[in-house]
């Protein structure tokens, strides 16, 4: 299967990495904007001499012309979904497979629904398939959910629970969560959309759809979670009384009833970290994944591991629950 | 969906009353071998009145006949792979769809390629999706671990329990368990092909193949449980030192490592039921279902909710991680 890397920020040189280790994977090349990556080799950027040969180009076209076409590209650039369908729509033209560590991309006529449904159309034209994936949005708090209610007569509501520590996780992820800033300052980049986690709405408009629930209402709210006491890490300092983290809170109404909660607390010594749900039916189901399931490795498998899944299904701008069950590919 | 029951016992008529209650299925007829059953109504057979003018047929051709064409026929009636692909090969041939409770059918290479193989071909010349599935074999020992893979950069090793306290289980599985029977006596049963929990070497077989492991051995041994106390079930009566239940385990080992545990224990009284898995892989993941998922109920459930998933595949014998995630349908 040849591959490309689109974006090579530190998920990208992270997927790029992984890939590289599979025998069923042949890298060759990237695309970045970025001037001080275009022309390098990926080799010289993910310390792989094996990808010595593989250059980074400046843009799709370019990587075509040099490098010939790739079966799948792995894109880790951006959140939004306008962004990443502009970005993927010209790969879709040239029956190039996708798969997108995009958040919005998990469930994309949520909030771009003529986005969503452009893409789909290129993507059946030529033949190409696209996926958004990644651990949160993409696993832990919507497929394996939905997973569970494989085996239930009746689902009356889902119930969805993460904890995650975030001082063990990368820097990047502690700055998002609002670390050190005063917490009502936190909550006032949330509601401008310029922090949080992203894809919470669209882990739960996933498991509506699957369920074949429609949709009365979808909220979500965010708040900080204020440090019980200083915290220092590799990345940031918090003061007692600062934000150390969020918790991010989402919820579908149907007709009159809650029927999915999303429940995501991200912070700095979160105690028992893990991933739980419940599933309100015939049977009623209680799961829980102890430690939980560390984001930023796991996201970047997820991307790999789907890329045969998609090749197997038909072509169109699928979604996870469309494709085969995940596994490690 | 227009729906058709083969096989009229318990699970076949609680597929039945499942598949009544949802607003995408037309059932239309059943076939059944016994004398009593033909010609009756599935209305007197499920006491459901909305099934009425359906009726119990000898035969796939009668009820080809006098009923006309299903999209999909339920199969509920053997646990063997030879029996299964006979009944359902003239199905496939007529390019009907067929979701099988068959065990041996979950992963139906393994004990008879050829049987298998033809089965596919039939299906692919035809146009019919065949799939195999259930909760055990089908769901907690073998997708549900699979699914969690889908997050791991590696995989060493997977782990799976189950525990099921089979007080609180139907009749036949209370007796197929060995309930009431000398231990030896149970064991020599199971030796013999006659007791024990079928599908379990397919469960490890499938989370085998979705790892891309080459399986250099595939054991199973059981030991019967013995009542440690006087036990009383509707069903049965033990005494202590007899036998109350199995424990039934599977093991598969790649090369010489042992990769694959698949640890099954059901019997009278079993405390604290549960489904567990652990991937040793990277990331490590443990995650447990408490109680368990109860096998009949869900088994129907596993059994309708895979229908609309088929019909999206392409034709072929299909295994459950061919097709889509499974989910309430």
């Amino acid at each position: 299967m040849k591959i490309a890397q689109f974006g090579l920020g530190p998920i990208g040189i992270e997927t790029l990495k992984l890939a590289a280790t599979k025998p069923w994977v042949e890298i060759i090349g990237g695309i970045d904007i970025d001037p001080a990556k275009i022309g390098k080799s990926l080799g010289e950027l993910t310390g792989l001499p094996a990808l010595a040969q593989a250059k980074v180009y400046r843009s799709l076209d370019e990587l075509l012309a040099g490098a010939g076409k790739p079966d799948v590209i792995f894109h880790t650039s951006v959140s939004k979904i306008k962004a990443a369908c502009d970005q993927i729509e010209p790969m879709a033209r040239h029956g190039i497979s996708v798969v997108s560590s995009c958040e919005e991309l998990l469930f994309p006529s949520l909030r771009d629904p003529a986005a969503a449904a452009q893409l789909d159309a290129t993507c059946k034209q030529f033949g190409a398939r696209v996926l958004g994936t990644g651990v949160n949005p993409g696993f832990v708090m919507d497929v394996v959910p939905i997973c569970l209610t494989g085996v239930c007569r009746s689902v009356k509501a889902v119930h969805v629970q993460r904890v995650v520590n975030a001082a063990t996780r990368r820097g990047p992820l502690q700055k998002k969560i609002g670390s050190g800033l005063e917490p009502a300052a936190f909550e006032k980049l949330f509601s401008e959309g310029k922090a949080g986690h992203a894809g919470l709405k669209e882990s739960a408009a996933l498991i509506a759809h699957c369920l074949g629930w429609e949709i009365s209402k979808i909220t979500e709210t965010c708040q900080a979670m204020v440090a019980d006491h200083d915290i220092t890490t590799p990345h940031v300092q918090v003061k007692k009384g600062q934000c150390c983290g969020l918790h991010q809170y989402g919820e579908v109404t149907v007709g009159n009833e809650v029927k999915i909660t999303l429940d995501l607390k991200m912070y700095l010594d979160a105690p028992n970290p893990h991933d739980s749900c419940q599933i309100d039916g015939e049977p009623a189901l209680s799961m829980t994944i102890s430690t939980g399931v560390a984001g930023d490795s796991a996201t970047v498998s997820s991307v790999v591991n789907a890329a045969p899944r998609i090749l197997k299904a038909p072509p169109g701008l699928l979604l996870m629950t469309d494709i085969g069950v995940p596994s490690f590919a």
